[in-house]
C-alpha cells in the first residue's frame, strides 16, 4: 500500500525541488516520472541537465507524457517514485484527445485519476506527484485555457483527497494542507 | 448579531463544496442565495441539479445577481445563510454600471460592501460567503479585467476584515487566515 | 547585520499594508524606497497621496526604480526600510535591459539579487520587502509575461531562502511560510 505525497504550487515556486528533497528524504531507491513533452532545443538541454544532476544521486528517469499508469504499475517497490508534473500530464491528454477529435472533459478526466491512484496505490512505497496551482488568476478570455483551468482543478482536488499529505508551496517554503498520518512517513 | 464566515479560493479549488459542507454543519435551516447569471443551456441545467441536490437536504435556493442586501434583510433567522459567490456579485455591479453608462469604481464598491456587512449583521445566524482568489496571476492585458481584478481584491479585504472566520481554500482543503472568536461557532 | 522580512501576496491583497503596519511596530525610524514608476497623473496623485500620509507618521520616501542597491547602501541604521516592491524592480531591470538590447535571464536577475541581498546585509535595522505573487494563474500567452513570471518567482524563491520571515498576505491576512529566529524581531 502506497503512501501519496501531492506538491502544489504556482510557477517557479520551488515545488519541483521541494518535491525533490522530500522523496530523497523518503528512500535511495529513486524512480523519476517527467510528463513534460520536449518543445524546443533549450528544453531539451535543461531536461538533459536535471537528469544527469538526478542520476548522480542514484535516480533512474524516464519520459512519459501520456501512460503514467503502466509506468507506475511497472515499477518495483519500496523505493520512491516522483511524477513532475501531473498538470502537463492534464494538458497531454487534453491535446491527445484533441488531436483524436475526442472530447476530454471532467468525466474522462475522472476515469484518468481513478486509474492513476489506483496505480499508485498498489506500489509498495512513496509516491510524490507536483502539479501546479493555475485557479487563482483572473479568468482566462480563452474556452481552452478554462476548460484546461477546471480540469486541473478537479484533478488537484481528486488527488488531494486521496493524498496521506498535501503542501502548497509559495516561495519555495511549504504550507501543509494536509499532513500525514500519524505513522506514516 | 450574525456571525459571518469568509470561504475563499480559485477557480476548482473546491471552495463551493467546502462551505457547502460547513454550512450544513451549522444549522439544518438552510438558505442559498446564488449570484450567477445563467448564460446558457448547459450552466442552467448544471444549476438546476445543483439546486435540486440541496433541496434534499433542506436547502431553500433563490438567484440574485444583484441585490443581495435586501435578499439577506427579507431572511428570517436563525440558520444559515450561503452566498455563492461575491465574485460574480462584484461582476454583476460592474457590468450593471456599464450598462447605464455609470462608473463602479473603489468608492462604489465600499458603499455596496457596507450596506452587505450591515444586513450580514442583521441576520441573526451564521452567513457564509464564498469569494475567488483572482490576484495571484500575472497583471491581465485588458484594463477592464485589471479593474475587475482591483475590485475583487478590496471586496475580499473588506469582507476579510469584519469576519469571524477566513478560509483560503487549495485542493479541497482549508487553510485558516482567521479562525473564529471564542465563544464563537 | 539587517533582518530581512519578505511580505508577498497577489494583487489588492493587502500585502502593503501588512507591511506598512509591521514596519511601523519595528522601529520610528522609517525609510520608504517605492519602485513603482509613475505612469499617469491619477497614479501620480495616489503615490503623492500615500507618501503625505507616511510621512504624518515619521516615514522618509524616496522613488528608485532600478538601483535599490546603492540607495540601501546609502541609508543609516539602525531603523527600518521597506522596499514596495520587488516585483516592480524586476519589471524594470528586464525593461532597462530591453531598451539596451541586452538580455535579462535568470543569471543576471542572481547577480542583481545576490547584490540586493549583501547590501540588506550591511544595513544596521530590519529591511522589509514587498512582493507580488503571479504565478498561480494559467500560463500567460505572451512570451515575455512568461519569462517575468519565471523571473518574480525566482525572486521570491531567492529573498525567501535568505530572510528571517516570510509572509503570504491574502485578503488582508497574514499565513506565515517562514517565522523569524528565536532572538530576532
Amino acid at each position: 500500500m502506497g503512501t501519496l505525497i501531492l506538491v502544489t504550487g504556482g510557477a517557479r515556486s520551488g515545488k519541483s525541488s521541494y518535491a525533490l528533497a522530500r522523496a530523497e528524504a523518503v528512500s535511495t531507491i529513486r524512480h523519476f516520472l517527467a510528463t513534460c513533452p520536449v518543445t524546443d532545443t533549450e528544453m531539451g538541454q535543461r531536461i538533459d541537465r536535471h537528469r544527469r544532476e538526478r542520476e548522480g544521486r542514484g535516480w533512474t528517469s524516464c519520459e512519459e507524457e501520456i501512460a503514467l499508469v503502466s509506468r507506475i504499475a511497472a515499477l518495483q517497490g519500496p523505493g520512491v517514485v516522483l511524477v513532475d508534473c501531473l498538470t502537463l500530464w492534464v494538458n497531454n491528454l487534453l491535446f491527445q484527445a484533441d488531436r483524436h477529435d475526442e472530447v476530454f472533459d471532467e468525466q474522462a478526466l475522472r476515469r484518468e485519476i481513478g486509474q492513476l491512484l489506483a496505480a499508485i496505490s498498489g506500489y509498495p512505497g512513496t509516491v510524490i506527484v507536483v502539479s501546479n496551482e493555475v485557479g487563482m488568476g483572473i479568468v482566462p478570455d480563452n474556452q481552452l485555457a478554462r476548460h484546461y483551468r477546471d480540469l486541473v482543478g478537479t484533478c488537484n482536488r481528486l488527488i488531494a483527497a486521496a493524498a496521506d499529505e498535501v503542501v502548497l508551496v509559495s516561495c519555495g517554503l511549504p504550507l501543509f494542507l494536509k499532513t500525514a498520518r500519524p505513522g506514516g512517513i
